[in-house]
């Protein structure tokens, strides 16, 4: 368990729980944070279902449970096989709807917990996408930068990038592009893998990491976002003739990919207009940040942490507290 | 060892080393296959160098070679950790050129083996590709099929699958995409394999397979062979709600990912003014067929063992026999 902060107890107890970490914040009677910890136990680590939540919230934070006002959580604690199955709203959706479409779940006799539901956004073709966790976010987004619930394209890199489309205060629609998970699998299981330095090597400088990532992108963008399966085996034969050196092939892969992905959007008006917001870990949205200067786009980051701001502020309007 | 045929022994002996399996015939006097033996032997599972290689070579053949009058082996067995390094010949390049560049390496006093040498093509912006093996089966195409050197769009599927374009009798350029290989990561290591049947369940229907494979195949054409990253996301998103049967969800993904190869290779009039000509394993090259007739585009299909071929006409272009 990792801790921060502390001092009293009392006011909202609000949790992120993700697939492999679950974040806990503790907010004051004020909404200011007063403390924030996390732990590994992430919804797809916990056998033996709601018994098993219920123990990794008391582990991780029991001590603030007694005081609280309230508490909510938000991501994979509301899957199919979560703590409790909050569904899904389907987009297009107002982000004022979600605090009604809570669900709760007790824990022990005294404590409530409401439980954030996923979007579904359909396409054209009704082919369905889901998100988890993200809709927590874009509240939080919304909260700090009230314009952006107005008309916004924000991105979110990670393991399953989500693009989502924000116009006159709702979610209109959004769909997931699971670039993270494929340079994961393509680091550490494919052929491309022997040609590059382990993960534990020394890095490359800076500089270099950058240019190979560069390189990547541009890779992709001149293929217009097609052609990924050539231009990932390109990886392999420019390793075979020295033409990429170990340490920055992962960066050459990763602009590939992220080339491949923000190539593939092209560049609507709605892109072109105004900054594309970029939500999530600072690294990851830098890069993100590059790959669409290359195409001309204009970025705006937040790696601020937005899911305890949406928490707060749909907490708030449930009335769990303040 | 997996062995069919027999009777003498004499004439030639032929070897396709691949990564994972070692390919063996011997050819009579009279350039027919009399038999022909495999085992598990390929260069990737091959440890200690070139001895390592002479086992393997002498215990599926080892009663072959007294009488051979030549040994030639082609693959993987050439690459710069196979027997010996064979090199990579620069397209564009004759067909005919293949045999004096073989390198020889002995096995034994009395024995010489002679291995075909790969061959590497860069594209417009100097980047390399590179096949070994597929060379020689294109030289036992032209052998089956000597109009198509004169011209022909040769798609190769597998694990990494070659486009090669023959052009009066020359190897003019290719390029690989790794398309099997991305099948394979994300059917066993993503988080798409959890909604999807274990490999040694029993199988759906042909007709349910085939439609969806053709429905990935539409899904990807649709897309223009862009958006691979979002497609693969839907794979999940589907079956979240039911929409795609994890039975024949192997082959959505299957066709997801060789239509994005097909789409992204737009219509060419390579391809519209003549078959497209598969070479392979015939379940596959027949889904790549579907594929291709879907975006109106008529193939010819080789299953047959096209490197025996083209090891043999090496051969006797090299006077190893006959």
């Amino acid at each position: 368990m990792v801790s921060t902060g502390g001092g009293a107890s009392g006011g909202l107890v609000a949790l992120d729980w993700g697939s492999t970490r679950l974040r806990a914040w503790r907010f004051d009677a004020d909404g200011r944070i007063a403390e924030a910890r996390s732990s590994g136990d992430g919804a797809s680590r916990l056998q033996g279902g709601p018994p098993a939540f219920e123990a990794a919230l008391r582990a991780v934070a029991g001590d603030w449970l007694a005081d609280a006002r309230g508490v909510i959580a938000c991501g994979m604690a509301g899957s199919a096989h979560g703590w409790r199955d909050a569904g899904y709203v389907p987009a297009p959706m107002s982000l004022d709807a979600l605090p009604a479409r809570m669900v709760q779940v007790p824990c022990g006799p005294d404590v409530t917990v409401h439980i954030v539901p996923g979007v579904l956004s359909r396409d054209a073709s009704g082919a369905p996408d889901v998100m988890r966790g993200e809709e927590t976010q874009l509240v939080g987004l919304t909260a700090v930068r009230p314009a952006l619930a107005q008309g916004a394209l924000v991105v979110m890199p990670g393991t399953h990038c989500k693009w989502a489309r924000l116009q006159d205060g709702r979610l209109v629609s959004f769909s997931t592009a699971m670039t993270g998970e494929l340079f994961a699998l393509l680091r550490e299981h494919s052929v491309l893998s022997r040609l590059m330095a382990p993960a534990g090597a020394p890095q490359a400088p800076q500089a270099q990491a950058l240019e190979a990532f560069d390189r990547g992108v541009a890779d992709a963008v001149r293929a217009g976002g097609r052609e990924i399966a050539r231009l990932l085996f390109g990886v392999r034969a420019r390793g075979l003739f020295d033409e990429l050196a170990p340490a920055v092939a992962p960066d050459y892969l990763s602009g590939l990919l992220i080339g491949n992905e923000v190539a593939s959007a092209g560049a609507p008006a709605e892109m072109r207009d105004r900054p594309v917001v970029l939500v999530g870990e600072a690294a990851l949205c830098a890069r993100y940040a590059r790959a669409l200067a290359q195409q001309g786009l204009q970025a705006e980051v937040h790696d601020e942490p937005l899911a305890a701001a949406g928490l707060a502020r749909l907490a708030g309007a449930a009335g769990l507290y303040a």
